[in-house]
């Protein structure tokens, strides 16, 4: 049994450390032709065809024997009915992690802001939630609970007046953990649509769909198509690479849990991304060790070596400042530092999505009940991007309430640069707002 | 002369206006294959030969006679030449502008915070600036002083480490007033080069091109196309479509004032789109008056014809709760409510770029002195986003310092939600931190 071989073992101190490092992370998502053009055919019947699309294409894709839109709505009593269906010790979790995840949140709550200059003008920004969020939720097995309290708790603490969710049910397969988890996080419809003809009709509406100001959630390869399609007519959150990890281990943590928190990782996704760096040689083979030992105890095992083995690595560094600069340097949606003192480290670290400090602060807290959200930046993205938020569900307007005086005032500087840039219906337009006295200046 | 006569004429109270208004305010961009293949073969050329390919595109497409990319770097010092070459009018409109929006932009800036919960958990969110901002001016009549203040400002403002301009110069041409404004914006580094060769340089880095964390500023179709490209490599900010503007007035401003605020807008570009809403009928005959009278006089007469008539409106309401509607139902970018009492209305304004308030704020101050940016959402999407920003040159980490009974007791959630979701890698990496007298419970 040598399945720890296989992973990769990476030493900063090699000169060619960097392009190693490089070709480790490389990952570019594919666009495919022949699935772009599904989407836009998609995009264009539901657009022209509204709910008679959606249910043809339900049909035929999911194997739902649906004879018209009604048969695609759940209400909210039927969500209720789910919060029964589910045994009390999931409902009593769902409950606490949504009310940890809601407290959390509302720190990330804005608000609008203005002051007055000496001369009466206002100026400020006025902070509004979206009017409606449409939340994409995968079907069968990556159909995650925790993925709709993530994403709807924060439209929510905005002040999202609807959040409308779509869920695909292959073969009529109804996950009631998903929906205990939409009627706890107050959706306050249900779809039971997917694919791109579930974005198109959150995008552009239906005579059933409302039509929604921002779509978020993941999806498969034909949902990120759709929604890169749709951008611009709606907002959208980001389009996700696979998941990864960066633990930075000082040695100290029991090589157990640290194995078990890269295959928490790996176990995602064959594609996900498993890092270890460490200072201390002995302590990479003894995770190895644990690798091997815990491997054949894991129910995705075939998917967790295959991430382990094709995408991770273990990485020695020379020394902690060192992990803290392969750290920046990989920018991770989730950043581990399972060390003695993690606050001495915090301030080196420049980009993570999520940062997770001390032994005992496992990811998958963080992917549950922390409080946190758990869509984050990734593929080195969290160097200009930042978790799902509140603020992904308000927007600011900006507010200009010149006083006579104060428009006077601007009036002269604006003219002048107006006239700088050639655009004299600007400078006139400014210019008409100097006060007669002054106008002579 | 019958000019103003060709302005649209819409009243609400017609059974047919939201389809009339609809098909106004439509407008999508077009997505030219030709113009896709061109930028994908340039950025891969840039990137696979960096500044050869650079200073060889530049030589191409701007006509300049640069030997090297040392020919196509302008440092601080040339900068700061350029202050003096401007007049001193031009000088102290600038740095009056400039300090204006450094003050407003301020009150954006976005701080760090945590809490400490009963047993010693730490949870917060770390806000931290980008490393490096490109920053994309356009060359020749599209060059804007003001745009180089409005994207680079912000972005010192954050506390972005670097920011790197790309400004191409047709024929050679350099415009002063631009460099003059990058100089008191903070610009650290100039290069002369333009198109979606300059983007792909940002995005990707050459030899002498640092590599950004996200590109932001007005391009024409080929930096358009090139940003959406790149995007996910880096940030992009907004891929804008043409400028907008909604006048709201109850019929008692200057007719003159308003008609030269339609204009501001519409002599940007034929596509620019400047409507007026007012309960008042005959107020919209004097405007109308007023466009047929000053039109005449306008420099920019053709563009401003062409864009008044093609996508310019006169709409009448029934009163000022139907001119609200119709400003939430456009979400312009630009919107003035020229009216007696506009903090009475603007409480029922959702969505909107900007909103000028009162008879004497006119747009034109906004882009020029006012403090709030002038990059702002058009086509509607003020329905989910927000004028560019401090924090669009911030990012976010979530911060999660479990205590070792916090971890514990957050151990027993995880576990039940992700053996819920069959990701038992999970689970057991929860388990594992709780704390041993618990582990029966």
């Amino acid at each position: 049994m040598t399945v720890s071989t296989a992973i990769a073992r990476l030493n900063a101190a090699d000169p060619d450390f960097a392009r190693h490092l490089d070709h480790l992370l490389s990952w570019e998502s594919v666009s495919d032709d022949a699935v772009n053009q599904r989407v836009l055919d998609i995009i264009k019947a539901v657009r022209e065809r509204g709910d008679a699309a959606l249910v043809e294409f339900t049909q035929r894709f999911d194997g739902v024997d649906a004879k018209s839109i009604d048969d695609l709505i759940l209400d909210r009593a039927r969500l209720e009915l789910a919060l029964t269906r589910i045994t009390p010790v999931q409902r009593e979790a769902l409950e606490k992690a949504a009310n940890r995840v809601r407290i959390y949140h509302e720190r990330q709550k804005q608000d609008s802001w203005q002051y007055t200059e000496a001369d009466g003008t206002v100026l400020g920004q006025k902070v509004t939630p979206l009017d409606r969020a449409g939340l994409y939720v995968p079907g069968g097995k990556a159909s995650y609970p925790s993925s709709v309290l993530m994403n709807a708790i924060p439209a929510k603490v905005a002040g999202v007046t609807e959040v409308v969710m779509v869920v695909p049910t292959p073969r009529g397969e109804v996950n009631e953990l998903v929906l205990a988890a939409a009627c706890i996080a107050g959706v306050d419809r249900v779809f039971t649509v997917g694919g791109a003809q579930a974005v198109a009709a959150l995008a552009y509406g239906t005579e059933s769909v409302p039509q929604v100001d921002k779509i978020v959630g993941p999806g498969n390869i034909y949902v990120a198509t759709a929604k890169r399609h749709v951008f611009g007519q709606v907002g959208i959150d980001m389009i996700a690479g696979p998941s990864e990890i960066l633990v930075v281990c000082d040695g100290q943590t029991d090589p157990d849990w640290i194995a078990m928190d890269l295959f928490s990782q790996a176990e995602h996704d064959e594609d996900a991304q498993a890092i270890l760096v460490s200072p201390d040689a002995a302590f990479l083979d003894r995770v190895a060790a644990s690798i091997d030992k815990l491997m054949p105890t894991m129910e995705r095992a075939d998917i967790i070596e295959k991430s382990i083995n094709g995408r991770g690595a273990l990485i020695q560094v020379r020394d902690m400042q060192q992990a803290m600069d392969v750290a920046n340097r990989i920018a991770p949606e989730h950043l581990e530092l399972s060390v003695a003192d993690p606050q001495a480290w915090l301030p080196h670290i420049r980009h993570a999505g999520a940062i997770f400090m001390g032994r005992h602060t496992s990811e998958a807290l963080g992917d549950y009940c922390a409080g946190p959200n758990h869509v984050l930046p990734t593929s080195g993205t969290a160097r200009f991007s930042s978790p799902l938020g509140v603020y992904d569900f308000q927007k600011r307007s900006s507010i200009i309430f010149c006083s006579e005086q104060g428009a006077s005032e601007l009036g002269h500087t604006a003219s002048v640069l107006a006239r700088g840039e050639s655009l004299t219906a600007h400078a006139r337009s400014a210019e008409y707002r100097i006060l007669t006295q002054e106008k002579g200046n």
